[in-house]
């Protein structure tokens, strides 16, 4: 008999998890990503922010994963998934399709930016913040907004490419604030002749009461005494209703509606599952995450796992939080139950080691075993952790070298103005 | 009476060199640019050939130049210029057209990659080395190249896909087959299941009866041996008669054609003169490089200087090479001109400090005050030199970095596929 055939779709930290913890067993693993490298997200917005390279915070999948021998790496997209025959359709960088047979299917997919279904008017105007493509728009947009300023000899024309508007208060909205807030009033200040760039604003729009809606309250406290120290105007309670290529329109609680003009909005407010999921047609949730049992199989479909973002769980008051130590987990708790599946369905269960958000130099905020810590302790922890989860020895010192010299030079250093990607 | 405006276009390696020459003048100089950085163009096929990211060879004009109080920086590219009223009409990224008037105007726009006329058929199929957008599309397609081989059955198939044709024997186009053959013998070569990268093969086809023809015949022979020893397969005296996206047909001496089958085509045969240079109607030769006075100043037009790559000498056997040094010789002494402008024009003369290219690991050629050099030492001195000369520590620093862990582990770090730049 030949071996299990394995196929993981998705090489975020859920694919590398259960890649890495299948490297001894004694199966066939094809590892499938539309991308052909594996990407750091909690550090994207520094890309976007022009601290970054996108080297820095992104490995090939191949490199990391080199010297596997029961792997086989592919670069294409799952576009369908046939469950009873159990065959995986992908397309390849040429647009072909090609059937892919499994034995035990894992889906680490992820979550997609979601524009609440107005992606066709609003997307183009504000660019997420989930792959390099969207990071490097951003970090365009941002750069060019600058030199547009620099032209402009009236002064209604500068303010409105001067304003930059995040929509969405959690921790990539207020990360990319903070992020923004310290380009316009530092970074950038001796750069310009005719613009002074701390004239630039920084607008952070959120619907709820306070920004980082799942913290503790001192923290979320702490979070937005930060963002004012810095300059963001963070107004709570408001709600999108419209975005153009000039700005953005805010809809007040008592339903008044305010314009405010910007060239650059980010928009850091939703995300959904990816498309694969809506094409299997068992239960998801509001967000289009794939219900799982306990065991994170797919209901009626032993075989079938999903872990990370992807996952929801039966009771909506259980759901995992979305961060990578979920992914982390679930990847290892699936691959033990392929390499020696349990008589019983085990029970997947998350451990929580805390969770962090940083919003400038100094500034952070953490949650490590109920205690709840901000400032600059909470901010050398961040760059503690963030630096030693970076995957890669060269990637870790690549961007060590690349904080230190931010910090003591206050420069950015990836400020390459490059023409959009093309989608 | 206000001070005298010069006006820059051009952040090369020329434009910097005058904008740093007048550092101290009492004149207001205004530095445009298509690009917000400048790129040192030297190292592009180490980018193209995932050695470097292009953070690592382009730094930001802003910050290079940031505190020189004489001076503003504009993004936007000169489309017009009017030399009677001392006009240059400038686009600014919005498109918005801007007047920017003049008493002395320094044209240092360089070159841009030539098709000989063939531009709309051939470009898109075989972009050329010129700028980071031209390395990126370059990465992308030979990275790409490599994913879709390890997806498909067929041999034939595959072998169209691992063939990379680079079309042109000077520096870029021996130094990019040198970084590709390298690439597919050594750097990828364990990360793939079904592909050999190994099998891959590099040709490079050469109309002329070498490579780098204007280097001493012992070099230009150690340069071929090198390539030999890489498997790059040389193909002097044919010409490139036709490109598509599926290869390239050439031409022998006989007249005779023969079809190479290859996925990725590398144009690095023909450089003319910026658009920007048609527009005067003055003197210019072949390449469209405006002729000029001995002095560097356009004949008519004692305001106007050309330097670096655009500049012609007024007999063509005179002609300054296309390298850095000419660049940066000329601004300095264009700088002096406008300074201080002498009774009599003064002489513009070219100090030859020699020229090198390197075609892999170890393997480099030089030409310094009449001696010949090549293998490892000349390798040793085309490694320092290009590091001295890198603008920026920052730069300096990372560069070494790359090239230390790239030397030392024979991977290529630079490999994240991305989209093809809009163009």
């Amino acid at each position: 008999m030949s071996r299990p055939r394995v196929l993981v779709i998705g090489g975020g930290f859920g694919g590398l998890s259960v890649v890495h913890g299948l490297r001894k067993a004694d199966v066939d693993i094809t590892l499938l990503d539309k991308r052909n490298h594996h990407l750091f997200q909690p550090l994207l917005y520094q890309v976007a922010s022009a601290v970054l390279s996108p080297n820095d915070i992104a490995s090939p999948l191949r490199a990391i994963l080199a010297g596997q021998k029961n792997l086989t790496v592919l670069l294409g997209e799952a576009v369908a998934i046939d469950l009873t025959a159990k065959v995986v359709t992908a397309r390849d960088p040429d647009g072909k399709s090609h059937a892919l047979p499994y034995d035990r299917l894992v889906l680490a997919a992820g979550l997609a930016t979601s524009w609440f279904g107005r992606e066709e008017a609003w997307a183009p105007h504000a660019p997420g913040l989930k792959d390099l493509d969207d990071a490097l728009a951003l970090r365009h947009r941002v750069l060019s907004a600058f030199e547009r300023a620099e032209w402009s000899a009236e002064a209604a024309d500068r303010r409105r490419l001067l304003t930059f508007v995040v929509v969405g208060g959690g921790p990539t909205g207020v990360e990319m604030a903070g992020a923004l807030a310290e380009i316009a009033r530092r970074s950038l200040v001796s750069d310009f002749s005719r613009v002074a760039p701390a004239e630039a604003r920084v607008v952070l729009v959120e619907g709820g009461a306070g920004v980082l809606g799942t913290y503790a309250p001192s923290l979320r406290q702490a979070a937005l005494d930060s963002l004012l120290s810095l300059g963001v105007e963070v107004r709570l309670g408001q709600r999108v209703a419209d975005i153009d290529e000039n700005g953005v329109l805010v809809r007040l609680a008592d339903g008044s509606e305010a314009r405010i003009e910007a060239a650059t909005v980010v928009w850091a407010a939703g995300l959904r599952a990816a498309p694969i999921a809506a094409t299997l047609g068992t239960p998801s949730d509001r967000m289009g995450r794939l219900v799982v049992n306990p065991d994170l199989s797919l209901p009626g479909h032993p075989e079938v796992f999903v872990i990370g973002d992807l996952a929801a769980a039966k009771e909506p008051t259980d759901q995992w939080p979305g961060v990578a130590q979920n992914a982390l987990q679930g990847g290892a708790f699936v691959a033990r139950q392929i390499k020696a599946p349990p008589s019983q369905p085990a029970v997947y269960r998350y451990r929580d080691l805390g969770s962090m958000a940083t919003i400038g130099r100094s500034k952070a905020i953490a949650e490590v075993g109920g205690v709840a810590l901000s400032g600059r302790l909470a901010w050398l922890m961040w760059l503690f952790i963030h630096l030693m989860a970076l995957v890669g020895f060269r990637n870790r010192v690549a961007v060590l070298g690349e904080w230190a010299w931010s910090y003591l030079t206050w420069q950015r250093h990836a400020r390459i103005i490059r023409p959009e990607p093309r989608r």
